[in-house]
């Protein structure tokens, strides 16, 4: 499958060109196609804002105009705030991302300048467009920030990353067994301590200790740290009997 | 249900500051806290940054530690790319935004500075990992960049936008009798100029039409702009008649 490209329309600031690249490049993005960069390229403010994206895989492509941009694409995609009188679809950019992937051809994604944002010249080119969801009162987005999100988008679209697991490292997690048997030790010094005065309350405390130590998923190496915290404590109280 | 504060810990730029207090308010996320600033604060290039967000509704607030930073908060969330020898749950981004809303507390986000990231001492006051999906190939995300992300996911997550919806601005679409007689008039006239040569092939060729026609969600507008053109290439082959 063809990534998408990502279009940049009359961009100003080679800063923010090389912003985008580097966001791309995270996301796995590497046709970067740039239409009339006001500051000429290449730019030397781009290369340094890019992080190395431009050495590490992003391709840089110059084009006169959007048309030309577009040219090779089946699915193109514009990115703008505004609402105007076109009729075009309208995706979130999840469900833009899921077009992007079960489209065959060349897609692209149009973003526009700073502050001016897209003409009505280059939105009626797209196929659709894809509307940021931002608070209504701030919405005021750096290009490189809606190129990220879009990218985003576009990469974990396809993420087989677990959504939630447990990182453990080097270290092994203790058993059922290890906990009980420290709960059970340390039962028996809270009880040698006089710690159940009120004896009708000890299964439920009891109980509700256990419960502790078993959903903070203890490893093994803590399991032993606390029984020496255990032989620490009572050593205090054995020495202070003498 | 109180707003996830966002903790930059030890962040070095001012310009990146501001840049994540523009991120944190597009995304509707007013709650900063700085613990640490390397050039002080106030900054004067992050209110540069900032596209007026610290204006318009983010309060910034300077701590000296991170645990000052997190002290009120009852569910802490590090981002961080990096596994450690410590045992952590860790969440994708958008399930960790579940998270955050289904917290009464308050809750936070900590976010390391740029290079050095988070510490060992910063992750153990943390609830559980947070890490971004990425190319694994070019992993180097700018500090804002993370908090947009962080700070879209918690917004999106709530976010009632229709995932895709036709845009029509002011316009009518037209209705399937408007298509429909649109259509017998193009087929009519084809007719008449001597179109269907292969009459055996008529009905698919006028069914396809149609079918492109119907596709398109023409507006009233457009149907009556192509009886127009149709009016308007008749009277030329009428005028070649004489």
């Amino acid at each position: 499958m063809k990534t998408p490209a990502i279009i940049l329309v009359k961009p100003q600031l080679g800063e923010n060109i090389g912003m985008c690249a580097r966001a791309m490049l995270n996301c796995g993005l590497t046709d970067l196609r740039i239409v009339a960069p006001r500051d000429g390229w290449p730019s030397e403010s781009a290369t340094a804002a890019s992080s190395g994206a431009f050495e590490k895989g992003v391709v840089p492509r110059i084009y006169a105009t959007t048309a030309d941009a577009v040219a090779d694409c089946t699915f193109i995609l514009a990115t703008t705030a505004r609402t105007r009188d076109m009729v075009k679809d309208v995706f979130t950019p999840r469900t833009a991302a899921t077009k992007l992937r079960e489209e065959g051809g060349q897609t692209a994604i149009l973003f526009g300048a700073e502050r001016a944002g897209l003409v009505n010249e280059d939105i009626a080119l797209a196929t659709a467009v894809v509307t940021i969801p931002l608070n209504p009162e701030f919405t005021s987005l750096n290009i490189a920030q809606a190129v990220l999100l879009m990218s985003y988008e576009w990469f974990t679209a396809a993420d087989k990353t677990a959504p939630a697991q447990l990182l453990t490292g080097e270290a092994a997690l203790a058993t059922a067994a290890d906990i009980d048997g420290m709960v059970k030790r340390l039962e028996d010094e809270m009880d040698n301590g006089g710690f159940f005065r009120a004896p009708e309350l000890r299964p439920t405390l009891v109980r509700n200790l256990a419960a502790l130590f078993v959903r903070t998923r203890m490893t093994v190496q803590e399991v032993a740290t606390f029984h020496g915290i255990i032989s620490a404590l009572i050593s205090v109280r054995e020495k202070k009997k003498h």
